[in-house]
């Protein structure tokens, strides 16, 4: 293994599950900066569906169906490309959103599956929040909100453990994030339509144009399973609105630009110069989110600066599987953000 | 039938079927005022489940299943007390949420069902929010909001036709109603546990005396099917917390107060002197939320006179089927909200 290791990343989410095997350098303090660009992504394979959540959780089993056949077939593509196949894997890094409340069966059952099936050295066990931050801002002291159809906020000061802010579901919270946002442009339409103070007369043409006539409207929603989903899609509407003129709209935006800035500052570890990274497809909506939200973060968090994210999720999966192969991994350990599991003896070389 | 007539009310909603006998005083002009106080209850029975909904919507087999058996039955212990059961149901008045978009199969089904069984002679189908008005102000205009979990407002002058606002639903609407208030509560204490701006300890200590550990939360919220009503569950906690002097827990009061009278503002007709009641179980958390929306009222509505809600929507059902019985229906006939059919000639003596 002079050449370097293979650590297998998992990102594990609601819109499905993908894969990516990474090679680590070889030589000591190759990835002692504990940059994701320590790691090199060899392959990738996706799967549209996500892995099934039963009684006891995300169901491992389903995860280790699509997971091993996966990984050996990376594997073998890369065998060529990188350090030996028969090496095994140094490490898997599994980031799952529902971790924290769901991730019994994993917990129990990948451990050994994986030392059995993939010969995997070690294993780490992390929220989807943190293997955002991960790829967002590496092993660096800062925070991450991570927001598309739901919304959570984590910090860290490498020293102290996770600091967390909302992602509580779109009932409970996930406050700014794609369904609150296409919730409270669905209320204004619907208050236009009513007759009601707050109304938006634009959000109300654009609720006709996407859903039909506004009684309709329930009748979409409820009975579906993936409601947040449906909230969230009226979304990039209320962003053309905001574009538009409509101040309904634009008042929406600058509410959950005030929600993410407050998120944000409650994670957000103090001193100086400290990086605020936005992950997640919500951003893309671009200026009118924002142009509000760097304002309402300059006024919250004076001390911050925010940067852009290097890398997704799974990027983040791959690099927390790399630092715990080459031991450098300095993100805290904490129940349900990030656990760590040694399979094999190491074997350096 | 010199003695008088018959007449069945009914109310079909999410908690329950209920279904009331009423007896309409005989001699012209006996109802004549349109006062719910013209027809007499005189039995009454009860299902705590409610009506099946099915892809066609709310289920007319299934109510005339129940429907049918216990009218015959109040009929049958009302006979001596009355007009002659031989004289069959002179109307009958079905009230049910969702009778806008659910109720085709009743439709469909009900007239020549309760021609056959009853005898019925005229039939009304009425959404729940107009037997709500009628329970609350008989035939006289104005208007009335109706409040439990969600939230619905109606009005008319009775020249027009109805007016209505919001009874959208827990994701969309229902502003300021039971389930929109405790979703507030919950979300407040959750911040609060984050560390957000804008949270409430007392909220939060009242979070974890009900539900338990904040974090398991969102298991015991999401995987029910009556999400708004346990969102709605967390609403007298908040009266509470409010009432003992937590600001937090008072703003969110005085903002469902005034989504409250923004509701209501949207459908009470112009003029001067108008009535505004206040129907259903909401209401009953007092002062709290009360002294805020009397104090909103006063300034959206100022021509408006807040009334106590005469009877609830079992009463205003019976009273509808006794208008319609006597000829003395005024309130507007409009689709999904107010429908009459004639089932057979008038036999009137």
């Amino acid at each position: 293994m002079s050449g370097g290791a293979w650590v297998l990343g998992v990102d594990s989410g609601g819109s499905g599950l993908r894969i990516a095997l990474g090679a680590v350098p070889g030589g000591a303090g190759a990835s002692a900066a504990g940059d994701p660009g320590g790691v090199r992504a060899v392959g990738s394979v996706e799967f549209g569906e996500p892995v099934r959540t039963g009684a006891g959780g995300i169901d491992a089993g389903h995860l280790l169906e699509r997971l091993v056949p996966a990984a050996e077939g990376l594997l073998r593509r890369a065998g060529a490309d990188g350090p030996t196949a028969e090496a095994g894997l140094a490490a898997v890094a599994v980031g799952a959103a529902g971790m924290t409340t769901l991730g019994d069966d994993l917990r129990a059952t990948l451990p050994d599956a994986l030392r059995r099936s993939l010969g995997a050295g070690r294993l780490a066990l992390a929220a989807d929040a943190v293997t955002a931050y991960a790829g967002a801002l590496g092993q660096r002291p800062g925070a991450v909100v991570a927001a598309g159809t739901g919304l959570i906020a984590v910090g860290t000061d490498l020293s102290g453990g996770w600091r967390r802010a909302d992602g509580w579901g779109h009932l409970l919270g996930d406050c700014g994030g794609g369904a609150w946002i296409g919730r409270a442009g669905l209320e204004a339409a619907l208050r236009a339509h009513d007759g009601r103070r707050g109304g938006s007369a634009a959000l109300l043409a654009r609720v006709e144009a996407v859903f039909g006539p506004p009684a309709s409207l329930p009748g979409r929603l409820y009975p579906r399973t993936d409601r947040a989903a449906v909230l969230a899609s009226f979304a990039p509407e209320v962003a053309r609105c905001a574009t538009a003129g409509d101040p309904v709209a634009a008042g929406i935006l600058a509410r959950a630009a005030r929600h993410v800035a407050e998120a944000v500052s409650a994670v957000c570890p103090p001193g100086a110069d400290r990086e605020v990274a936005l992950a997640g497809g919500l951003f893309r909506m671009g200026d009118p989110l924002l142009v509000p939200l760097r304002a309402e973060l300059a006024e919250h968090l004076p001390h911050a600066r925010t940067v852009a994210a290097a890398g997704d999720p799974l990027d983040g999966a791959l690099a927390v599987a790399a630092a715990l192969a080459t031991g450098t991994l300095r993100l805290p350990r904490e129940p349900g953000m990030l656990e760590t599991i040694t399979l094999l003896p190491a074997t350096r070389t």
